[in-house]
C-alpha cells in the first residue's frame, strides 16, 4: 500500500483569518449601533482580534475553554468570532432572547469562563445566580465609566471591552491547531424541548465556510456587501461572518435595529448587496417597500436575499421579484451549521417545473448528503410525493449532543440518542425530524415536522402543505395550522391567520371563504381546517419562529 | 478538554460520486471521437463505473493497486476517473506525449498492475519492456475483435473495455475509504529534470474539487456544459471532470481533436460555455476567429476560459474580449492538483489598476496560501516589486514527491528534498521554483522561473518580464527569451519571437525596431536582449509548453 503525499494542512479557522490578512485588510465592517454607524477596516478588525486573544490568553484562557457571548451582530461580537477560536478557545454564542435564568442554566452547562456581554443587555445579568465557573465579565460596545467597573449585584469585577484592548500585547502569536479541535458552540432554540448544544469543530466550521461560496449555492463574493440580520448567536448568523472573511465581502451588522427603517438606513450607508434574515422580518420590509415608505433607489444594491429559517411562500418570492431582488430559498439547522440546501434552477427545468420547484428548500451543497427514510428505517423513494424523514450526513452535521463539561461531553440521554441514526454500512446520519419528499431533481421539499403533523382519524395531515395553499390567498399575511384534539378523530387540524390590511378593510369572512374555496381544489374534504381564527399576529418564539406551542394553548391575540 | 463533536464524514470522492447519482443522473457527457460525437449521461457513466470497479476487483485490483491510463480526454477514461479511487485503488494517469521508454519507466515506477490504453496509443507500447507487475492490458474506444485478443509482441493477453463491462456485475459495493488514502499519481512534465511523481489523496482531491466551485474563481455551476481540452492526463485536467461531477455541470470532452476546427464543432454541438486549455492553443482558435474560419454564432454559447499552463498575455485576453468571451488567467502546477491562482477583479481596483492587475496569475483560492521568500529564506513585502520564490501550503499541495512503490516512498533524493522548505513555525511549504512579486491587493505576478532567469554581470535579468513586453507589440504572436553564454558577463539575453501573419507582410526589421523601441522604455539598457531572432514557431514541449532549452541549444526553424 503506497501513502499519499500531500501536505498536513489543518483545516482550521486561522486558514481564514490569515486570508484576511494577506488579501481582504481594506474591507469594511459597518455596524448599526442604536445611535450611529462605527466602521472599520478587516485589518483593524484582525489587529484587535489579536489583543484580544492576548488578553484572553492573561485572563487564564487555554485552549478548551469556554468563552460566552451575550450580543448582537457587531463589529466587536465579529472580534470575538476570529479570536476566540483561533487561539484554541470555544466561542459559545448565547441566545440574547432567551429567558434571564434561560442564560444562566447554558453559561453553567457549557462551563463559560468569561462572558463578553453587550451593555444593552447587562439588565438581564442582574439578580441571577451566575456559575461559580464564570470569572470574569466584559462589558462591549461603550468604555465603562471608572465608578462602574464593579457591579455589587454581580459580585463580579467588570471589564470595558476597549480598555481590555487597549492594554493588550499586539503581538499574539497564533497557536497551530488540530482541525478536530472544538471551535464553537451553540444551542438550539429549544422550540422542541430544553436547548441542546452542539459543539462545532474548526474542520466543520471550515468546510461549512468554504461551501457557503459554492458558486451554485449562497456564492458570496468579494465584490459582496453582506448583512446577516439573523443573529450571530443563532447558528452563527448562517455562518455568513466565516464566509464573508473567506470571500473578503464587505459586512454590514445591524445591531439588534431589525426593523425596515434601520436595515434600509445600514443597507443605503453600506451598499449592502445580499442580506439574510427569516421571513417575518422580509414580510415587514417587503409591506415597506410596497407601500412607499422606503423608497426602492434607497436600497438599489441590494440584489440577493437568501432567506431560510421558516419556510418561504411564494408571495413573498415574487413580492421581492417585482422589486428586481431575487429570493433564494435556504435551509439548515444550528445543528448542520447550519446550512444544508439551497434553492437554485437547475438548468433542465422548464418554467412551469422552475416555478414549482422555487418554493421547495432547494438542492444540498457539495458534501451534504441527505436521505428521507421512513417510519421501518427503509429510504423512500425520490419521487417528489412519499414523505420520510429528511436525514442529513455532512462533516459539519452534527453526531451527538453536548453533555456539559464532562469527559466524552457526548450526551447520552434518550432524547438525544433519538436524534442520530445509522446505516446498514454503520455511516452516522442525524436526524433532522423534518418530513420531508425529495423530487427526481433532487429538490427537498419539508411538508412537515414529525411532530406538527396532525394525525385525523389514523390518516396525517400536513399543517405546512394547508399553511402553504393558504398563504397562496394575497391578502393572507401570515398562517399556521395546528392540531386541536378530538375525541373522535384524535385530532383536527384548525387554522390560525393574519391578514394583510386590505384583507381586514375588505371584509374578513369573505377572505375566509375564498381561501377555503381555495384550499378544497387541493385538499381533501376531510383535511380541511375545521376552524379558521383570525389573529392580529402569530405568536413566535425567541428566533422568530411560529410558536406553535403558545397557539396550541390558545396563547394569542383575536382580531 | 472538551471534544468537537460532528459528524465523521472522510472526504473521498465518493461524496461526489453519490452527489452525481442523486443529483445529476440526467447531465451529459460528449466525447468527440475521431469520427462521430458519442454521448452518455451521467447516470450511465455511474452505471458503469460500477462494472468497471466490478471489474478490476475480479482482475484482482486492491485498494492502494495502481491503475494506470494511456488516454486522451474521453467518456471511458472519465469512467476510470470515478471507478478506480472510489474503489480504494490509484489513479495513474500516464502522459500519452512521452516518448515509449519514457512511458514504461513511469508503469514501471508507479507499480502498475493494469493498464488502461487508448487504440490510438496502443503502436507506442509495441517493442516496449513492460514492467513484470503489469498484468493486464485493456484496450479502449472500440471492442475488440475476436482475433486480436492477444499481441504477440505484447505478450499479454488484451481485453477490449466494453467486453470487460459486458461482462461485470452491475452492484459493486463501494467500500468506505478513509480520507488520506491515495486517489491518484500524477508525473510532472519533466521540463526541468526527470518526471517527478506526485500522489493525491482522496482528501486532496476533494478539497481542491471544492476549491473549483468558489464563486470567485473557476465558479463552475450546473448550468455549465465544460469542455477541458487540457489532457486528462495532465494534472486531473486541471480539476475539471471532478469539478464538473460535483457541481452537475455537463462535458464535452475532445479527445486528442484540439485544432479550432475540432473545437468548434463540439462547442457548436454540445453548446459549451467554459472551456479550459494552454494559451497556444487558444492563439490558434482566436485566429481562426479573426479571420472568419470559425464563425462566432457557431460558438455563441462560450463565455468562459479559465486559462493557464503558461503566461497569457494582453492581447490574447482583449483578442477573447473582442468576441464577448472572457479569460480568466489561472496558474497551478501538478504538485498543487493543480489550481493555485485564479485572476479575478477585486472591487476596489479603479479601471487603470485592474488592467494592470489581469494579467498577473491571480488570487489565491481560499485555503491556498502562498508566501514570496528571498534567497535568504525571509519573506518578501508584498509590494507589487520585491522578487522571491512562490511558495504554497494547502491541503492540496505536494510535500514530498514519490520514490515508487516502496514502505513509505516518500523520495529521499537530494533534489527532491529541495522542492519543499520549512518555516520558522515548522510549516512545511511546496517551493515552487517560480519566481514572483505580490501586490498589496494580493495578485501574484509570475516574473520567472528560478531556472529562467538570465545573470548578467552580476545582475538578474528577467525573461518572462521581456517576454510580456515583446508581447505587447500587435504584430508579435509568441516569444521567449532565454541566455546566451556570454564569456563577459556570464549570460545575455536573447529574444526569439514569432510574428503575426501581417508583421511578416509588413517588414521584419521595422517590427524589431519597434519592440526594441519600445522595451527601451521600460528596462535599463543593459537588460535589453542582444539578439532578436524570428521564428516560424516557438519550439513545444510535450505539454504545450515553450521549450527553453531547445531554443538554448538552437533546435529552432528560422523564418
Amino acid at each position: 500500500m503506497i501513502q499519499s503525499l500531500m501536505q498536513e494542512v489543518p483545516l482550521t479557522l486561522n486558514l481564514v483569518r490569515e486570508r484576511v490578512v494577506r488579501l481582504y485588510r481594506d474591507k469594511r465592517v459597518a455596524t448599526r449601533y442604536a445611535k450611529a454607524i462605527e466602521t472599520a477596516t478587516y485589518g483593524q478588525i484582525v489587529e484587535r482580534s489579536g489583543r484580544l486573544a492576548a488578553a484572553l490568553h492573561d485572563l487564564g484562557i487555554r485552549p478548551g475553554d469556554r468563552v460566552a457571548t451575550l450580543a448582537w451582530n457587531s463589529q466587536r461580537h465579529l472580534e470575538l468570532y476570529l479570536a476566540v477560536p483561533c487561539m484554541g478557545a470555544v466561542l459559545h454564542t448565547v441566545n440574547a432572547r432567551l429567558p434571564a435564568d434561560g442564560i444562566a442554566a447554558l453559561l453553567a452547562h457549557a462551563g463559560d469562563s468569561v462572558l463578553f456581554v453587550d451593555r444593552s443587555l447587562m439588565a438581564a445579568l442582574r439578580g441571577l445566580n451566575l456559575p461559580p465557573g464564570l470569572r470574569q465579565i466584559v462589558v462591549m460596545n461603550d468604555r465603562v465609566a471608572d465608578d462602574d467597573r464593579t457591579d455589587s449585584e454581580l459580585e463580579l469585577p467588570l471589564l470595558g471591552y476597549d480598555d481590555l484592548l487597549a492594554g493588550a500585547n499586539a503581538n499574539f502569536d497564533w497557536p497551530e491547531l488540530d482541525e478536530r479541535m472544538p471551535s464553537g458552540i451553540c444551542y438550539t432554540s429549544g422550540t422542541t424541548g430544553a436547548p441542546k448544544g452542539v459543539v462545532y469543530s474548526h474542520r466543520s466550521t471550515t468546510l461549512h465556510t468554504l461551501a457557503c461560496l459554492f458558486a451554485d449555492g449562497i456564492a458570496m463574493r468579494e465584490r459582496d456587501v453582506c448583512m446577516p440580520v439573523v443573529p450571530m448567536f443563532h447558528a452563527n448568523a448562517w455562518g455568513f461572518p466565516y464566509a464573508a472573511f473567506m470571500a473578503g465581502a464587505s459586512l454590514a451588522l445591524p445591531c439588534r435595529q431589525t426593523d425596515p427603517e434601520s436595515l434600509a438606513a445600514l443597507i443605503q450607508a453600506s451598499g449592502v448587496t445580499m442580506a439574510t434574515a427569516v421571513p417575518t422580518v422580509w414580510l415587514d420590509f417587503l409591506q415597506a417597500l410596497r407601500s412607499g415608505v422606503i423608497a426602492r433607489d434607497r436600497i438599489a444594491t441590494l440584489r440577493r436575499i437568501p432567506m431560510g429559517g421558516a419556510a418561504v411562500g411564494e408571495p413573498l418570492i415574487a413580492g421581492f421579484a417585482d422589486f428586481g431582488i431575487e429570493v433564494t430559498h435556504c435551509w439548515g439547522m444550528t445543528e448542520i451549521s447550519p446550512l444544508g440546501l439551497v434553492n437554485v434552477r437547475k438548468s433542465a427545468l422548464g418554467e412551469a417545473a422552475a416555478a414549482d420547484a422555487r418554493s421547495t428548500q432547494g438542492l444540498p451543497i457539495p458534501c451534504c448528503d441527505l436521505r428521507t427514510v421512513a417510519a421501518t428505517g427503509e429510504e423512500v423513494p425520490h419521487d417528489g410525493a412519499t414523505p420520510g424523514e429528511l436525514q442529513i450526513r455532512s462533516p459539519w452535521a452534527a453526531d451527538a449532543y453536548f453533555d456539559g463539561d464532562q469527559p466524552g461531553n457526548r450526551s447520552q440521554e434518550a432524547a438525544a440518542l433519538e436524534a442520530f441514526a445509522v446505516d446498514g454500512r454503520g455511516r452516522r446520519w442525524l436526524r433532522t425530524g423534518d418530513i420531508a419528499t425529495i423530487d427526481g431533481h433532487g429538490y427537498v421539499r419539508i411538508v412537515d415536522r414529525a411532530k406538527d403533523l396532525i394525525k385525523s382519524g389514523g390518516e396525517w395531515i400536513s399543517s405546512q402543505a394547508l399553511e402553504a395553499g393558504i398563504l397562496e390567498h394575497p391578502d393572507v399575511r401570515e398562517a399556521a395550522v395546528v392540531g386541536k384534539p378530538d375525541p373522535r378523530w384524535q385530532e383536527r387540524p384548525v387554522a390560525f391567520i393574519a391578514l394583510e390590511e386590505k384583507g381586514r378593510i375588505r371584509n374578513v369572512k369573505a377572505v375566509i371563504a375564498e381561501v377555503r374555496h381555495h384550499l378544497s381544489s387541493h385538499f381533501a374534504k376531510w383535511q380541511l381546517p375545521d376552524e379558521f381564527v383570525v389573529v392580529s399576529a402569530l405568536p413566535k418564539g425567541n428566533t422568530g419562529k411560529v410558536d406553535k406551542s403558545a397557539l396550541r394553548k390558545g396563547r394569542h391575540a383575536n382580531e
